[in-house]
């Protein structure tokens, strides 16, 4: 690849990262720059302690190496501003990588194999990863070394077939080949034709994720709950893959299991909950608002939050700020204006007479009832209708009441009070709203 | 599946084709009389040549008594107005499929294997193939025969490794199980994930199917070529297959190489053309229209055409019909109508003092010239005027002409002649334009 590369005019720089693995593998990186100084080229080499860092992870050598190789390459083209990274699988490296994700059950985004291009990757939003000689076969690739007069620099490991690629390697992938003529090349081709695929279910699925997707933080991601629920099965395993590939970059072991646990978690109807689904990440599920996220995210709330102290006083005409961009607004308004047949909960309409001045926005007190209208005048514990209401938990402290004096007058979301309502006999109304902006 | 059907209280029908492959297989359809009449369950037998059928239609012999198996079960099905075709296709079966399937390198619509549900099938619009089985696994249903005491009967054929499911049963499944354990779930389980993405796929494909497809006939199935041309190359490959489909029911040979030449040919840029495809189908390209057709398909022309004898009269104001939903259009107009930068060939502004009447709609004569504006009343030859439009062949013989008695005054979708054109001394307009309904 290198070679290749700097003859083709490409302004190189050869970077290696000496796994530390082996014992020859000093020895190596040594003959990388070696070469790298035969053309001309600059080169960057790094030790890394790759055994270390799998056990600290408990991640497999070969994935800890794999990580910490991509991190070094992107920070060393970071490091000279390289236009992109390039890699040297080639065209048997694909068929491996196909077939061994088709053992271990992978879907599409396995099957479909490498990509020639990749921009974004999981190392970089801007860098590309190439890979020019993914279409070159091993055995090209050592005839054209020969023809160079190039020596390169055998691994040992591989052949050591406790690594399940060695094994397809050297034995499955001959044994077949001996058995379906032509299996290499036909794998290859439908790993291209499932990249096409899998494009197109990419294409369903952005469009999904920008419909279902509400924001992201550290740590979480948050969806509308009923806007993902209503997605084919399939749609949804793939907006959670997306959600845990933004969690935990460069991670492959979220699985079927994992995925079915998740959606379990998503469709249970009622009551909100957390289910742990895999690797310290859990979905969290909460009136309207779906999460994944992991167990210590500091979770926003998304929902509007009344003082712990004092009440806030809401003048007529007059608007307070209640965080997260939540604006609970009053207003005197005409009595044609008014909707005796209101269907928003987050609006209300009410009789400007039984508005004993000043309106107040606090949190709830203990014990403190009042008379949802609908119930003809009959009052409940607050505490008991919000747990009713399936108000989240984590919003119920400190969610808006609005007072009118002492009196509870609008629990805005859910419930006017009784004694605020709208009769025959009113001749004013007061317009309240809480709005997000 | 007979018994537990039975068992489970649905009203069934047993069907059995006899495939008179081996010498015991009258016996085994015997079988299947015997316990379907002490199921007290109306029972169909029917024996075919199978090899016959292979040899005439140059199919394998299995895919020869698939293909007549499943007629025949439909035909049953038909026979009694059955709710469904029931078939007993396993789990292992599933693996077996999506192997033979990534063998062969096959693309998702193989990957994902067989369905518990399919309607519409390749056999029937209406009536679905259902698989009840196909999440038990092998054993399990051994095990369930033991229970019930029912002695199934062993196809021998299935020890035959020259076929290839044989083989993949018997040796490399059991083989890659054992150094891989759990593979078989893992890939029954893949070919779920798998089915779920073709859903997705296929939801894309539907809806360019509806944009680029504008009819199909006996034989003959018709896209918008541009149209098709635009779509990404993973879309045009469905569509090519959902054409194939339609014109070659129950063929799976349409592989990577017909896909291949069928877009190099819809790609190919400037002239008409005609390209071989596979088993007797070919792309025919045609200016707008692009077609996957058999070679002997009768195509409509989707064009209009004059009449081959007696030029038609058209009065001003007045229409007239040129087939295929074509209508020619002829008014007088007020000069402030008149566009001088008609951007549209299909309408057509004259010089009302230069129309000498009647107009009339007729072929082109042999060796007839026009003056098509702006080449400054240079005539050319019509037939080399159209050659040069790339008006494709078909067409040419019988596209319209507008004459203003013997003179051409218009070719529609093409150029007006050089002495009708509007000038500064314009004073009144005559209008043209050839529609479809």
């Amino acid at each position: 690849l290198l070679d290749a590369l700097h003859r083709l005019g490409y302004p190189v720089v050869a970077a290696h990262l000496d796994h530390g693995l082996r014992t020859e593998s000093a020895a190596e990186a040594q003959a990388v720059q070696q070469f790298a100084a035969r053309l001309g080229a600059p080169c960057v080499v790094e030790r890394q302690a790759v055994a270390n860092y799998a056990a600290a992870e408990g991640l497999s050598i070969e994935e800890a190496a794999r990580v910490l190789r991509y991190r070094f390459l992107f920070a060393a083209a970071e490091g000279c501003q390289a236009q992109a990274v390039a890699v040297g699988h080639n065209a048997d490296d694909q068929v491996e990588t196909v077939m061994m994700h088709f053992l271990r059950g992978a879907g599409l985004s396995g099957l479909r194999g490498m990509a020639y291009y990749s921009r974004p990757n999981t190392w970089s939003q801007a860098r590309p990863l190439v890979r020019p000689l993914l279409g070159i076969w091993r055995d090209e690739i050592l005839a054209y070394c020969t023809e160079r007069g190039l020596q390169p620099a055998f691994d040992q490991s591989n052949q050591d077939t406790t690594f399940l690629r060695n094994r397809l390697r050297q034995d499955l992938i001959p044994a077949l080949e001996a058995e379906h003529p032509g299996l290499r090349q036909r794998v290859w081709r439908m790993a291209e034709v499932l990249a096409g695929d899998y494009g197109l279910v990419e294409q369903v699925v952005e469009a999904a994720w920008e419909a279902c997707q509400t924001s992201t933080g550290p740590g979480w991601v948050r969806f509308q709950r009923q806007e993902l629920a209503a997605q084919p099965e399939a749609v949804q395993r793939h907006l959670l893959r997306r959600a845990v590939g933004y969690l935990r970059p460069g991670r492959r072991d979220f699985g079927f299991e994992a995925v079915a646990r998740a959606q379990e978690a998503l469709a249970r109807p009622g009551r909100a909950g957390v289910s742990d689904v895999m690797g310290g990440l859990c979905v969290r599920v909460e009136a309207q608002q779906a999460w994944l996220a992991t167990w210590e995210a500091d979770l926003p709330l998304g929902w509007p939050q009344a003082p712990v102290g004092e009440p806030l006083p809401l003048a007529i005409p007059g608007e307070v700020q209640l965080g997260e961009g939540w604006v609970l607004q009053a207003e005197r308004r005409p009595l044609e204006s008014a909707a005796y047949d209101n269907a928003d909960p987050f609006q209300a309409w009410l009789d400007a007479e039984a508005v004993t001045q000043p309106l107040v926005v606090r949190t709830r007190r203990p014990s403190e009832r009042f008379a949802p209208l609908g119930m003809d005048g009959k009052t409940v514990k607050l505490a008991e209708f919000m747990l009713n209401q399936k108000l989240p938990r984590r919003a119920r402290a400190r969610w808006p009441l609005v007072c009118a004096g002492a009196a509870p007058a609008w629990l805005p979301g859910y419930r006017l009070d009784w004694a605020f309502r709208l009769t025959q006999a009113t001749r004013q109304v007061v317009y309240l709203a809480l709005r997000r902006k």
